[in-house]
């Protein structure tokens, strides 16, 4: 079984793959403050909601140790709040960070305070081992749903983004699906979305399937309606950021309109995410606050304007999918299918 | 109104807009023979079939007067066959091509051998200013049908691709009906999807728009979905490759996605297009052939790769939109409402 070391802790250290390099470079950084990884995350260096946790975790145990290095503070909770705050407010939409951070936060105040630099570690890597226990759970219970293959070619499945090993502590969840489809069936195959702006799908689902020996087959965005029509894709499986307390899913942008097309086509519409991507508090996609991004990602390449002067960007990072576009959400404790407020809140009561 | 200058003649000599270079530089050449029009239609400095058609035709006239100026020719037929077999080879399958080189054919046999050139100039200009005005008939019929603004913004049309003066020789299809609009209403603002894996939404839409003094708002291809749910969006005017007799839309790849998501969201979706483009011998859009690319425009972005290494590449350049998505069909005859067989038989028999 594949796992990638997305964000890990080396020597004292915070280490994370710089996956704005990725495909072209493979480059490590190392990270020695809640700032510097706050702002690691903030330039997307990782990304994905559960590799943000779980890099944001790591962060709140670096700033320990780099604190305890000048003497033992007389307020952990006070000291650390500069820190936590800047990883709080790196990525607005992404639950997980607060999620993390809030698991984080009680480890200040209990305890030896000595000892609270490697509790919070200790925390961190809990956190990271569950995620990829969580990521293997979650892809069993959606392999275990998929539909059967047609007569004569392997069960193809397309994914938009990455929600991938990348995207989590290792293995994936949308990735972690298709990943448990494999040693399931034996074969699939991918369509991957290069999912513009950023083009995770090109550099980091391309990139990461190709390295774990899938057949992966590439696409713009616009291509998933004309790939459908002619019957390429058996079902699709993406990943969330923040799921509503009816099942509204808040995904990369462009998810939605592949929602809509799965649904015209008759074509399973799956969504892997843990539970802590599942916000309670939040009853409908209509209240899961849309980041907005820089207009360099649409305008620009490499460095190099593709768009004409003078023009406005709208440039969403996420949108909303109707909890009725969902066949199933796929967490670690089991499946919804037909995911809405009621089921919802099974699942949590199970 | 705006009409640009895509293809026209200035001072004797054949002169064209480098459309390759937009939107970074606004650079124009000079022909001074068929030969050197046909290797820039090859070259794509022009592309749209219009564009194409009208281009041509002035490289016709262009020829006539390089020829007449070592005195008048024994047979103009006979002097024009190399150019003319030239332009007709520059790009095979474009079908305005060959229409305006069959126009001008006549010219060459009738009336006084001494006024052949300034003949053929004058149907080159007629065969622009026919392209033109089509365009305005098609632009007023179209902005006649549009929907009411909302209360307290313009309306908002969203495009896709380039169906605009660009493309045509200076007004546009989709376009022309955006253009007609502002004429009508005072003030529209426009959604230019991006248009990969080409760009020609970013390049030359927001290019030709920003010139022409709209606001224009740029999107990735994923994003109209999310606008369209944020009430952003109106209506959609698009373009067409090609028309089966019964209304199948084939266009730019990624247009069936957006009719799709126009029709969840109750947004009237037009397409504009010439007669020509309408083609009788194609009963439905099952029939029509869908041309595949090749794989560095999706793998490469501006001429960097992009994708993974080992990553399989879909690129069609085209999809097809069933006529029950089209609300609307807009010709310079008039508009097929909700197309059908009959519908559209009706509209060349009218």
């Amino acid at each position: 079984m594949t796992v990638f070391d997305v964000a890990v802790w080396r020597e004292g250290r915070v280490r994370m793959l710089d996956q704005r390099h990725l495909p072209g470079a493979e480059i490590y950084h190392h990270y020695d403050s809640a700032a510097e990884v706050a702002e690691a995350i903030r330039e997307m260096v990782v990304r994905g909601a559960p590799a943000i946790g779980c890099a944001a975790a790591f962060g709140v145990a670096v700033e320990a140790f780099r604190l305890a290095r000048s003497g033992l503070p007389d307020s952990w909770t006070e000291a650390m709040a500069p820190g936590l705050a800047r990883l709080r407010d790196s990525r607005p939409t992404a639950v997980n960070l607060v999620w993390a951070l809030e698991r984080m936060a009680p480890l200040l105040r209990s305890g030896d305070p000595a000892r609270v630099p490697e509790r919070l570690l200790q925390e961190a890597e809990a956190i990271r081992a569950e995620d990829i226990a969580s990521c293997q759970a979650m892809g069993a219970a959606g392999a275990a749903i998929l539909p059967a293959a047609p007569e004569g070619r392997p069960l193809a499945i397309m994914t938009h983004c990455n929600a991938g090993a990348l995207a989590t502590a290792g293995y994936g969840t949308a990735l972690g699906v298709i990943r448990a489809a494999r040693e399931r069936l034996g074969q699939v195959v991918v369509y991957a979305t290069e999912t513009r702006p950023y083009l995770q799908g090109a550099r980091l689902t391309a990139w990461e399937l190709v390295q774990d020996g899938f057949e992966v087959t590439l696409m713009t965005d616009s291509m998933a309606g004309h790939a459908m029509s002619r019957g390429l894709v058996d079902v699709v499986v993406v990943g969330a950021d923040r799921v509503a307390a009816n099942g509204d899913v808040a995904n990369k942008i462009g998810t939605y309109g592949h929602a809509v097309l799965a649904r015209r086509h008759g074509i399973p519409f799956l969504v892997a995410c843990p539970l802590s991507t599942i916000d309670l508090a939040t009853p409908t996609g209509a209240q899961i606050p849309i980041e907005e991004r820089v207009a360099a990602e649409v305008t620009h390449f490499a460095g190099h304007r593709v768009a004409a002067q003078g023009v406005r960007v709208f440039n969403p990072a996420f949108d909303v999918t109707p909890a009725e576009l969902v066949s199933a959400l796929v967490t670690e404790r089991g499946v919804v299918q037909v995911p809405d407020a009621l089921r919802m809140r099974a699942l949590f009561g199970s």
